[in-house]
Parts: structure tokens; sequence; C-alpha cells
């Protein structure tokens, strides 16, 4: 098998907590907790009004400061007041960078050799980042966990790109947003809302029947502890999302997505995000020690490229937080450590019918019941 | 010198005659002739009444009918009334598939080997193309000459996205264009316009100065034909066109770029057109003659990946061809032949200060005069 694993990273640029693999047996995580504040009249600053006439005029790097590197981490990104051990917010950051410290653990434990290299950042409005990238590992080409915490004047192509198009009904302007905790909902008399979304998913090359059903079946697991009509929703929702249009394809076998589930409670959302995060070495490090060491021919290697190419089409394309974290100048190694090391693209390339390559081909574009 | 160049394709779906290299020493060039009715009211099916909110949900397959694959080229891709040999369409039509016949010959001598392989298709409703690909030849990796003839009805964030961000002074509803001198424009009583666009880029891995000079006086000599201020202006068009905003460098070391020129009367741009697409050989195969048996280094080759990487994000999230295509439901394969055979991207990459990386990157941000 093609094994040169990479877990790489943040679908959503703003987003607390991010990881992908795009890989061999690559899965990608994220929780997402943002808090909005849909006050009125919005602060619309120059740079805004400029940009409202479309997508491509974002000029971004206004919208949110430049971050810059900091030497040491922080105990939090959050300031000030902001800063209460009690908040959801500052759980939230503190659960996010403890997973993320697990599962850089659990990843260098089973690549046995690659070591993550850290970046801390910091914006000087508030909020930062912690980015750490194990590159050339002996069985990881690239793994990325980011954990960021970001907040600032959101302009409205933004929005709809974090959001999706059912913020068309929004009115232009900027939206004044606080991701990962960081909010300042306490501000009194302030129309309150917030958005969590998340989730994870499996873009092998290959399908190990066994191993599809056994990331499934945690992802259910995790589910069903809150509802059990979660599962079945968002495992449905992930197909959707991960649908690359143009190819008519999924750009893998799915898992579980969820976005903007603001009629939950923060508490029960922080309690799922926690119990999603903690999903995430049992539904893949398993299936990374089974396969890491399967032999691989050319021909394999070559597919998987191909493959990865389409994540690449998916995340550059169509996914939200790339294309919201390219437009709001979020830090941009961070947003695109989510590409692959390497990815191919074939002119017309059509896997043998019946082939191994064409049943995973076949999966992506009719997404199958793994459970 | 890295050296399995690859002259990959569209930057336009519906342009007419487009090919691009994305390779060591890799240009592009494009020659989009498109007429447009601006007749009213416009015709507004469903499909695209109910595409109106934003671009993610533009259903782009219904907005042009599928391609189906033909046996043999047609004389012209030009139906009925449209098919008069006087006319502008079909004298661009003419000309851009001989262009294409001289391209793909001077390619398969410099490559000494690889052949290219050819797809013809069409639309029901008339239009169509015919795809070239080279792929693992001898000096390229992968080379794509399409030419496309293309028409019917634009979604309006098609439109959009071929036009650029001017476009949003039109109104919503789709809009009735006709490619590549394919048009309705004889229609009596109608009001006419045009759009005329093209370009020709070099995206090389490596600076050889001598060979930036010789690619740029040949895009001035051929555009100092027909007004002086040309070069300087597409020159600078180009630069600005090929901006990957998120990394604030360009695609490459430029060339000429120019967009919806209807100011100027279709004969003239027809001839220019014509000099531009005669420019292609004598500005790209000497280059190629001259460096395709250089010797490279396995760190050249990684760099030269990267570059491509950025190829990629370019194409993927700023080409308005791009973009257009995917939107509009063009062919996929032909539209994506330009992404090179493959790509890397590497966390947090920073050529060393003062190295032949570094001076390509350079000049990719701080984009030079070269003549």
């Amino acid at each position: 098998m093609p094994c040169t694993i990479s877990v790489t990273a943040p679908s959503y640029a703003i987003t607390p907590f991010t990881f992908t693999s795009s890989k061999s047996t690559p899965i990608s995580h994220t929780s997402n907790f943002l808090t909005k504040q849909n006050r009125k009249p919005l602060t619309v600053t120059k740079s805004m009004n400029s940009n409202r006439k479309g997508a491509v005029k974002v000029n971004a790097t206004v919208s949110i400061e430049k971050e810059t590197p900091e030497t040491e981490r922080p105990d939090t990104f959050l300031r000030g007041s902001e800063n209460d051990a009690s908040s959801v917010r500052y759980r939230f950051e503190k659960m996010i960078r403890e997973a993320q410290d697990r599962v850089c653990n659990a990843i260098e434990i089973a690549d046995g050799g690659g070591k993550f290299k850290e970046d801390v950042w910091s914006r000087p409005g508030g909020g930062g980042g912690i980015s750490r990238v194990l590159q050339d590992g002996a069985v990881w080409e690239k793994a990325g966990v980011n954990v960021s915490v970001v907040y600032g004047q959101m302009p409205p192509d933004a929005y709809r790109a974090a959001k999706g198009a059912a913020a068309n009904d929004q009115k232009p302007g900027p939206i004044p947003f606080f991701a990962a905790g960081i909010s300042s909902v306490n501000a009194p008399g302030a129309p309150r809302q917030w958005w969590f979304g998340g989730g994870t998913d499996l873009t092998p090359a290959y399908i190990f029947e066994e191993d599809v059903k056994h990331f499934h079946s945690v992802q259910k697991k995790a589910c069903d502890k809150f509802d059990p009509t979660f599962y079945p929703r968002f495992k449905k929702w992930c197909d959707d999302y991960f649908y690359i249009k143009h190819r008519d394809e999924r750009r893998g076998l799915g898992g579980i997505f969820f976005d903007d589930l603001n009629d939950y409670d923060q508490e029960m959302l922080l309690s799922f995000a926690t119990e999603c995060a903690n999903s995430v070495i049992p539904a893949y490090i398993p299936i990374i020690e089974k396969r890491k060491d399967l032999p691989f021919t050319d021909h394999q290697k070559a597919w998987q490229q191909l493959r990865r190419g389409r994540y690449v089409e998916f995340n550059l394309v169509y996914d939200r937080g790339t294309t919201f974290g390219l437009k709001t100048g979020g830090r941009i190694e961070s947003i695109l450590v989510s590409l692959p090391l390497t990815a191919r693209w074939e002119y017309d390339h059509k896997p043998e019918v019946g082939s191994e390559e064409w049943k995973l081909l076949d999966a992506c574009i009719n997404p199958k019941e793994w459970i």
C-alpha cells in the first residue's frame, strides 16, 4: 500500500482546532467554535466598504492583522476579561490544545522517527495559534495539527465562505467574529449567536472495508452518546460537503461533518466537540498501525497521487475553511498545510472497471453506508 | 535544469485557442474571442433562476450541454448560417486550428519522442473542441494544446468569472454568449458586443535572463506591429492578472495579457490574435531547445515542483478561465489539463536569500522590466 501517509491540515483557517490527513489512509478532523455578535449598526471600515463588489476584490490582509511569530506558547491566547477559566471559550481553547498535544504525540509514536516542528504566532489585537507540522517522517510525508484562536472583523465574502450559501440572507457589511472561545458575547445588551462546526473524514487511496467500517463506527459511537440522529445526519452532511462538484465525486469516504449547530447550547457543544476530538486517535491510529508497513507499487503510488490531486481541487475550489482563510488573510502556511506534499494530475485518467482504483472512485461517486 | 517541461493547457474553458506550459521553462498562450449578445429580455431558464444566490449554487452542467465524443474532426464547429467563410468567427476558428496544428508539430519535434493524443468533442446544440495532450514525453511531462468553440447560455456567475470584477455592473440573469467566432451577431436589430482576450506568459522555475528577455522581446515585437502602447500596457496587465493574492506573488515572469478589448474592431483583433498565435513558436521553442538537455539536481526538481504548486493555486483559486469553466460545466479534462502532472507543497518553505530559487521568487514578488 502507498504508505507515505500524511496528516495534513486545517480545513478552517479560523478554526480553533483542526487536522486533516490526506494520505493512503488519511483523515481530517475539525472542531470549530465561533461566536459572532450581530450588533447593529455594523462597523464598516473603509477597506471593507471597497470590498463589497465581489469575492475577488476582498483585500483580506486589511481585515485581519498580520500575525507575528512568538518564541513561546502563551498559557492562553485569550486576553483581559476574555481570560475567564469558567467560560466556554476558555475551556474550548484548553480542550483543543490538549487534543493537539495528544494527537501529535500519537502520530510521533506511530511514525517512529519524525518530530513535529512548532510555530507559535499571535496577532497584535489578540488571538494566535500553534501550528505543528511533521514533514518527511518515516510514515507521514506531511502531518499538520493546528490550533488557532482568531478574531476580528470579517468581510462579508469571508463570512459567506465560512458559512456557505445560506449566509446570503445576511446584509452586506463586515461581521464581527470571535473564534475558538474568543468573543465579546459578554458585551451587555448585544444579541448573541454562536457557530459550531466540525467533523472527521477519511480519504484513503484504496478501500479496506474493515478500516472504513472501523472509522465510521468510532464516529457513530461518539455521536450516539449525544443524539441517535447525529450520526445519520452528520454522515450525510459529510458526503454532501466534501463534494467536488466539477467531478461529481467526493474527495473521500466520508465520516461526519456538521456546521452551524447554533440550535444547541454551548455546554452541550463543548462536550460534543470534546468527544469528537477524543475520537480521533482511536478512529485513526489503529488504521495507520495496521497498514503503515504494507508494500506498494509505483502504480498504487501514482493513484494515491491522483487522489491527492482531487484533495487539492476540493480544498482550493470548495472548502469553506480554506477559501475563508485565503480571503481573510489568515496565516497562509497554516491554511495551506492542508495541501499534500505531492499531488498529480493525469489527463483523462480512468481506472479500469472493477479494479481496486475503480472501487474507490465508485465509492466517492456513490457514497456507501458503511455500517 | 529541471527539464521535464510540460506545456499544459487552457486558461479559458470557453476559449477558442489556448495553451499553457507549466514547466521548467513554461509558457502559456491564450487567444480568446467571444461575442456576446445583450438582447433583452434575457432568456432565464429554470436552472439559472435557481442559481442566482451564489457561485457555489451554480448548477453549471445544466447551463451548457454535456459534451459528446466525436470520432473525427469536423471541418468547422460552426453550424448553419454561422458557417460563413467570410465571417470573423469562421476565420478565427480556422486561424486557431491552424495554430494548434503548428504548435503541436513544433512540440513533437522538440520532444523527439512523445506524440499528442487527440480528443474531439461536440455539444448537441453546437460547438465543440479539439483537445490535444502529450503526456510522458522525452522533454514534456504534459503538454496540452486545446481549441474550443463553445456557446450557450452563460449563468451570471460564470460571466463574472470570465470577465472579472468589472462585470458586477451587469444585471443578474444568464448572458447568451458565443465564443471562438461563433455568434449570432447577425441577428437583425440586436445590440452587439464582443470580448477579446488572450496572452502569453512564461513560468520558469529558474531565471535565465537571456531567455526571459528573448521571450518578452518576441511579445513586444508582436505588439509593436499594432500599437506601441500595447506591450507596456499588456505587460503590466499580465503582472497584475497572474497574481496569487494570498501569497503576494505572481505565478511566473509574465509576458502579455489583455482582456475585454472591445474598443477595437474585430478585423484588427483577428489580426492581432493571429500575430500573437504566430509568436508562440519563436518565443518558446528556442528556449526549450537551449535548455532541454541541461542536467538538474533533486533540489532543483523539488523547487520546480513547489513552483508548480503555486501554479495550481493560481489556476484553481484565481484564474478566470478555470473558474469560469468549472462553473459552466465545461469539459473538465480540457479545463484541468492546465494543471501540471505533479506538484508539491512544503510547509513554510523559504529559499535561502541570494540563491537562484530566491531570485526567481523575488522576480515573482517584484515584477521586473525585462527589456
